[in-house]
């Protein structure tokens, strides 16, 4: 099957996907999207996908996926090797668990799109979205490290010896995260796992800097 | 098996879990939860959710069970009938990518402690909080009535003839948009299916007036 992966670069959502597809060993044709200036707003963009997001990942049908998460389970049921989520159902409670904490708790208020909301609703300059940004990542960090810590189904990676779905969002948010600067040493669990993902040529290569569109 | 949810009659990840546990024919224990006096932000309650959020779905061994979606995904496992999400793998894609529409580009966006942080990092008051919460609200929802309006798997429900994920997901955001008094003419067929949700006592029973903690 050829997929098409209509996405950008520095979006943490376009990473999670790009991981999945490359954890899975798929090959797919990149479609960058610049959403600065409004790519994803075009008529023919929104007939793919209403919400005018990326990631949308196309099958070879024409048939279009979206959100990011929705995609991966899709990817996991229809290619189950490597899995994405553990065998048993405790364990895939918790992985999806840390997966949502940042999918529901961090990146939703940090996109791009809040943060020009912010900027156009209450005149928030560089320094309060950093403020703001900053903030949710805190939060959500601080009871992700105690949930790395103290837990132990945590191994090399979030969730034992082998990438999992909750391992896809966390090295995507790190990468966000460097939009604002934010240093990962109050978190040394994530920033070890962090640093052994980064090793994995799958998450290493789905990376912002390393996409065609980076700048 | 006995469940107790630790929850809150008013939030929506709770309405959620309440929904799928109705839908799935559990009992379940009520404990109620005081957010505006921090009752989840005791020690005790800490141990059992580093988030400091609810809900929280403890099993009977005293496993603890965190986020409302990753919940429902494990007693879509444990407990298959009946199922929360179709048969194929289009169809699941489909469900989730409109469950997440909801839990991570609106939901989050909106919930108390983020309507408290703009208030207390940009003073909004009650009418720049519901700008805010209305915003974000017309954008998915304008989203989400072109999913359902334009796509033939849409039925009486989300997707088809039975209820699902993102009806759980629907149902919950619209008693959230109550806090403000969004209305649902803007949206003819989320308000359709918004009128047949509550039709069945599996949600009409979730909703948060029928709690034991409704004042």
């Amino acid at each position: 099957m050829t997929f098409r992966l209509h996405n950008f670069f520095r979006s943490s959502t376009s990473t999670r996907v790009r991981i999945a597809l490359n954890l899975k060993g798929l090959s797919y044709g990149y479609v960058p999207y610049l959403l600065r200036k409004g790519e994803t707003r075009t008529p023919e963009y929104l007939a793919r996908n209403p919400q005018g997001l990326v990631p949308t990942l196309e099958l070879e049908d024409g048939t279009s996926l979206t959100q990011s998460l929705a995609i991966i389970e899709w990817l996991d049921e229809t290619h189950p090797a490597p899995p994405l989520l553990p065998a048993d159902s405790l364990g895939r409670a918790r992985v999806r668990a840390l997966s949502f904490m940042i999918a529901c708790e961090i990146h939703p208020l940090n996109n791009l799109r809040v943060l020009f909301r912010l900027r156009d609703q209450f005149g928030a300059d560089e320094a309060a979205q950093k403020e703001w940004f900053t903030h949710w990542v805190n939060l959500t960090f601080d009871a992700l490290e105690v949930e790395l810590a103290d837990n132990a189904p945590t191994g090399r990676f979030c969730h034992g010896e082998v990438p999992t779905l909750a391992d896809i969002c966390l090295y995507a948010q790190v990468w966000n995260n460097r939009r604002f600067d934010i240093p990962l040493e109050p978190w040394p669990n994530i920033k070890r796992v962090f640093a052994a993902l980064d090793e994995l040529p799958a998450f290493h290569d789905a990376a912002p800097p390393n996409q065609p569109d980076a700048a």
